[in-house]
């Protein structure tokens, strides 16, 4: 599309530097499995081997509300948005919780949430409006709007990297996200809602019933478009998923890893893809969340989740859960001896 | 078998606390999926609710040589096992670098490796003999250093709770290890060798032959003994592996919890709760390894992996990655806060 520049290769000789150090290392070749292959793609998106462990590791939870909701799509009153935001800031969620264990820095932003004021000047700073539209009846954002989320996105991602970060975790926040989520993974990859259409946060199955048809309301108004991302976007999609089809797609344009979460953050990286072909290489998908769109968006990105628990809950949770998987492949990949160092015999086969 | 005390559950009243505590976090219900069940495993352990989380985190490697590596068994001469103790002790292998990533310490332990010398008095002082016999043509042990090296293990573990340790993993070292734990879980399942002698460090064909074969001589000398764990330890086992099994039951009889590691860790651990029934409520599956003999062993323990990368190293790296896993499950249950403390709105059925 022209809307990013184009993306480039995690650093080819890199990945070979790394792939060559693992087979020095004080182990049977291939015995750390799919950390190597971890240990090699940080080495190649940092153009380094050995890489370096991870010294600023950022979630940033992107928040917004769906008109959807009005239709009875999610266990939870719309409400819960803005409380949670508060709970962000305390320190009380999830994120929080996870980020202090895995290691990682957590900035809230308020993309979309339905409050008159944002918690704060600095949270509120990208704000693009109060909820985005309920996709069953209307478009999510007007043209504007929607360029403008994806421009916040992006400068998000700008600001976080200026600031040192070496790896960027997008979460989300959002009564009705789901739903929004889903509808966007369907129309670009040209999918029956009812194939993927999941519990959300917890539904019954009236709701089940309600989520559906709204998701094909809305998926009616975008026939025809499956190779317009950004007209997705807008209609059927959100100012957060936008904002975070910005970041995604940004973090790769400034050459930083990205560990993906779960279900919404990964159907805006699927569009993200789409408008920076390539992009994908700088991800990885942290998790497998239950939510059955996180699996169709996932083979369509070809990405192969580090973990998977049975998680659904956002919030870049699934991603910090899999973050010391990823510090591990690191940690190995640059600390461990080598056979010399150690004074250890390789195979018997090359004595 | 009257060898352990009876096994005491984990507390039944903490695990309801922590379900009950689960419900009132500031997440929809379940949404955390596989942590919630490991948080309650863990305040059900430590028989509190919110459990705290672990001060201690203790790795023990296990190291041992096996005489039927003489049948040309494994990719790697039997040398390696001593190199890799100085590596261990050095900081430079697996172990050390992801137990600095877990938050864990290390320990090496000397059982049956094939030199004169152990490498320091401490490493050594519950060794049993060099090497355990060729199980191909011969018994791993006598009677005397079967039950030596239970209470080999069994003394380690005592010494590690006493000095402390909230969470305790075991870690295997030993050239032709993997082929006595396949010989001795296919003796505790009754089950055709060639349906699980995997490549262990990366044999090839050939080796994958001699290496079924020798089992198959081995098996030969178990038939009719699958109900006499002890027996069988004696016969197709090895010291390492006894004292692994007395290191896991006594774990469980000191009521602390274990992350089991990889193929060799749990045919240990297999043979443990058969002679200490209900020991392994006292642990989880930390990774699912590539040998075959590793799954079997965990259908049988009805134990279901936290992490399923790829791996088959042993050390105690598997586990070593599922730590940061349960670490997080902890701290969610201990520091989330609930929907009364953050003043957030829970379900909508519920309001």
């Amino acid at each position: 599309m022209g809307y990013f520049p184009a993306i480039p290769d995690p650093d080819p000789d890199a990945a070979s530097a790394a792939w060559a150090r693992q087979t020095t290392l004080t182990k049977p070749t291939g015995s750390l499995g799919r950390l190597e292959e971890l240990s090699v793609w940080v080495s190649a998106c940092q153009s380094q081997c050995p890489p370096q462990q991870f010294q600023r590791a950022r979630v940033v939870v992107f928040a917004g509300d769906h008109g959807v909701t009005a239709a009875g799509v999610s266990a939870y009153p719309p409400e819960v948005t803005a409380a949670m935001m508060a709970n962000f800031v305390a320190g009380g969620a999830a994120v929080n919780v996870l980020a202090d264990v895995a290691g990682a820095g957590v900035r809230v932003v308020d993309i979309a949430v339905d409050t008159a004021q944002p918690l704060s000047e600095e949270i509120g700073r990208h704000k693009i409006r109060r909820s985005s539209g309920n996709i069953a009846v209307e478009d999510a954002l007007t043209p504007d709007e929607v360029v403008g989320a994806i421009e916040a996105g992006r400068r998000i991602a700008d600001e976080e990297v200026d600031a040192g970060a070496d790896l960027l975790i997008a979460g989300d926040m959002g009564i009705g996200n789901t739903t929004a989520a889903t509808t966007l993974v369907a129309a670009l990859t040209d999918t029956e809602p009812v194939e993927v259409v999941g519990r959300g946060t917890g539904i019954d199955d009236a709701g089940w019933a309600r989520k559906t048809a709204a998701i094909r309301d809305a998926l009616y108004r975008t026939r025809r478009l499956s190779a317009d991302p950004i007209a997705l976007l807008r209609i059927c999609g959100g100012a957060d998923l936008a904002a975070m089809t910005g970041f995604c797609a940004q973090a790769a344009v400034r050459r930083t890893p990205v560990l993906l979460d779960g279900a919404v953050v990964t159907s805006a990286a699927l569009a993200a893809e789409r408008l920076a072909p390539g992009a994908r290489q700088w991800w990885q998908a942290g998790h497998r969340s239950t939510e059955p769109v996180h699996s169709l968006a996932l083979r369509h990105l070809e990405l192969d989740p580090i973990v998977d628990l049975g998680m659904r809950l956002g919030e870049g949770s699934g991603a910090l859960v899999a973050l010391p998987v990823l510090r591990a492949a690191v940690a190995t990949l640059a600390s461990m001896a080598t056979f010399t160092e150690a004074g250890v015999a390789g195979r018997s086969s090359e004595d």
